[in-house]
Formats: C-alpha cells, structure tokens, sequence
C-alpha cells in the first residue's frame, strides 16, 4: 500500500468519523433534533386534521401526510438518547425513569400511524378517519404522561 | 330499492361530498393547511441540518427526513390556491400574480429535493452536504421573492 493510499484511506476513516460520532453530538443538540422530528410531526398532523375537516380542498394529499407519519413515527423511539433530558425540553424524566412504559407508548404511536397509512391507501374514508382519531389518542397518551404540561 | 337502501346511499353519498367537495374550503382553511405543510417541510430542514451539524447522532435517520422533504416537496405546487391569498398569511401576492416565475422557484426546490435524496441514498456525504446547500438556496429563493419580510 502506497503513503498515498493509506493516507486516502485514513481521511476517509476520519470523514466518515467525523460524520457518525455520536461524541459529538451533544444535550442540546439532540433535544433540538428531536423537536424538529415533533415540528415535522405536528404538522403532518394539522394537514391530515385539515383535509378532514375538508378546510382545504388538498384532499389527494392525503397519503403524502399518512405515509410521512409513518416514516416518522419509526423514529421517534430514537429521538429520545440518554441524556437529552435536562436542558430546554418539556420531556418528563419519566420517558427515561420507565422505559418500558415509554417503548410501550411508542409502539402504540407506530402502530396507530401504520393503521392510519394502510386505511388511507385503502381508500376507505370512514376507517381512515377512525384510524387518525386512533392515532391522535396515542399522541395524547404520550403526551399526558410524558411531557410537560403546557404553562396556562 | 327499500327506503332504507336509498337512504343508506344517500348517507355514503353526503359522507363522499362533505369529504371531498372543494365548496367546504375556504381562504383560512387553505392557508391553514399550507403552514401545517410548511412546518412539516421546516421540521425535516431543522432535522436534516442537526444532522449535518452532528449535533444528534441520529444520523441513521437522515433518509427518513430526505424522502419526506422529497414527498412534502411533491405537494408544495398544491399548498398555494387561487383564493388562500388573503388572511393571515405571508404568502406575497407574487405567488398568484406571477404564476410562471412561482412555478419555476417550486421546480427549483423539488429539483434540489431530490437531489438531496438521490444523494442521501447513495450514502456520498460530501455530495449530500453539497445537495442540502443547494436545497436551502431554493427555500431561501421562494421566501425572498415570495414571502412577506419576517418582521424585525
């Protein structure tokens, strides 16, 4: 192997590195993450609230806002690491005191918006307004219990 | 056909229309709708730069967030309807008012979407580095000749 090579090699090691270490990653930063996944999430949710109450007349958005949920329901077990808890969050200590409790809460979300998703593309309007009901009481359910409540 | 078949029908057939029918939206649901898209857009733009900032080590989520921006840009032509012009929105009336120039800045940033995708899915860095410069330009494109001066 040529110095050249290696060396090619080593800054490469060293970029990836410097792309994947969660070293870097920091409190802040991950809380900051995890409210943009919420912000991209809220507004899934205020689209797909919309189209039912027929508010626009977007309604073949529709599967665009139920798949997006979706996907990014699969996340959010994610977007809560070990030691993002202190600092400018309203996440209660207890997502990380009862992890059990709070995977569970996950999975209810996930499984809520893949029922959502699966009705949506089913066509049937009637299942799919249930299943966004259904999803909006799994957020609530995380929401009670594992957040802080909003100030008055 | 029974009484009760005809009225069953007629039921499914309200339930349809008040599902689907455009008559039902209006200038605040519309542009109600297009800020819960626009959110969900900002939500994966945070993300997608928390990212690249290695402030999560969330990393592995990055395709989540750029098919989402792919899928939310898709739409994005949608969110803007004759008539959502007025009320509380920042929307300049250059958006309807010079139809082809809004319509180039959309292609724009669908363009960079999915080269932000592309690029995410064949695992290059650099060039989804590069890729969400060039998505961030075409955010800033529309809201500099599109969108109302955020206020001081």
């Amino acid at each position: 192997m040529t110095f050249k090579r290696s060396a090619l090699i080593a800054c490469a090691a060293l970029a990836a590195v410097s792309f994947t270490a969660p070293a870097m990653a920091d409190e802040a930063g991950e809380i900051k993450y995890r409210q943009a996944v919420m912000k991209s999430i809220g507004g899934h949710m205020g689209a797909i609230a919309g189209i039912f109450k027929a508010a626009t007349a977007n309604q073949p958005n529709l599967a665009t806002h139920t798949q997006g949920m979706l996907a990014l329901s699969g996340i959010t077990g994610s977007i809560f690491p070990q030691g993002s808890d202190f600092g400018e969050t309203e996440a209660l200590p207890a997502v990380w005191e009862k992890p059990g409790e709070f995977s569970k809460a996950v999975k209810m979300f996930q499984d809520a918006a893949a029922k959502l998703n699966s009705a949506a593309m089913s066509g049937d309007m009637a299942a799919t307004g249930a299943a966004f009901g259904g999803l909006g009481k799994t957020c609530k359910n995380c929401h009670e219990n594992f957040r802080e409540k909003k100030k008055q």
